[in-house]
């Protein structure tokens, strides 16, 4: 906990202790629960300890890929928000968000999905963050399926009620490293959690 | 429903219907439910329904104070960029920032409370909207109590596991227009959620 100090404040870590006492026994591993235990932090919801599933390689691929600066690519400004305060703290990461590259949307597309078209091409190999749109999440796996981009790791946790469960359905599919979140929930201070959660332990283990 | 098309997505019009099948009968006003339905749709979690605790003049206010421009003051980015998309579209109210005010802490205090100090002087009949930190949420009320300002309406909905619940029940006891979320939930996007349907109903009701 000690090693974490600098970065989380005080009130974080109280509530960290409050969270660990009332979770108590978990199926998580140890680096899994601490990504866990600051998405509860964020939103008081306690179900996302088992709504979050991670696939083998997802937390490793995380810490190496944000400690060697790889750029995140958000899919909306509320997660680039959420985490620009601790990459600027730490990596320094450049970060990229989907929706400001689009003022206006393609025909039959969203914003963000128009803008991640965009970012795909500028970034193939980057670490994706979708924590608000379902259709960016969906275009990223068929990009993917389509084999037009590999990104380092991607985080999926939309939220919402239309093609939500889709997208996430579909990433669950792909031999790709990722984090995302069963069901509807999800949202920017999920994203921003996981990140956030991700950059301090690859601090941690650099210093 | 037609009214609110312009304002909102088709994907938000195809959430609300799902929504709506799966509330079924509630206990809310018509008004109220609006409210709660765009929190629902932002968060999947249904418990903001029972969660939600409305003052009688609150809606009124909400609507009457954004028609006419009134400053907006988020405690955090994140808020702000929440509901930047619509106030731009809307009535074009000037948005300010707690924690933008303050690159640092005063002594005892966290950075949001620093801030907010700076904006009860600036404008001290504002619409205060706290979706993250609940020591900016019992600093209002203090200045409330003292009568150094009686805000327009304020959105008390700071989330997490430290000081939330005394803040919230410190804002219950005040006689100021307000709309809270009961217990640890809450957040940056339901503070969003809130004021995005408040804008929507002044707009349609003015158009």
């Amino acid at each position: 906990m000690s090693k974490n100090f600098s970065l989380n404040h005080p009130i974080v870590e109280e509530s960290f202790r409050i969270i660990d006492q009332e979770v108590g026994q978990h199926n998580l591993s140890l680096l899994e629960y601490q990504i866990a235990r600051r998405v509860i932090h964020s939103t008081a919801d306690f179900e996302f300890l088992d709504l979050l599933k991670f696939s083998p390689k997802a937390i490793d691929s995380g810490i190496n890929f944000l400690r060697n600066q790889t750029t995140i690519i958000t899919d909306v400004t509320m997660v680039k928000q959420g985490i620009i305060n601790l990459v600027s703290k730490t990596f320094k990461n450049s970060i990229i968000t989907a929706i400001e590259k689009a003022p206006h949307a393609l025909p039959q597309k969203t914003r963000t999905e128009t803008g991640l078209l965009k970012c795909y091409q500028q970034c193939p190999h980057g670490i994706y963050v979708i924590g608000n749109a379902p259709t960016a999440l969906l275009a990223l796996c068929q990009q993917i399926n389509e084999k037009k981009l590999k990104p380092s790791l991607i985080i999926g946790v939309p939220v919402g009620f239309v093609s939500v469960l889709e997208s996430k359905e579909m990433l669950a599919t792909i031999d790709v490293p990722q984090i995302l979140v069963e069901g509807r929930k999800g949202g920017s201070p999920v994203a921003a959690a996981i990140i956030n959660s991700l950059l301090i332990l690859a601090w941690e283990s650099n210093h």
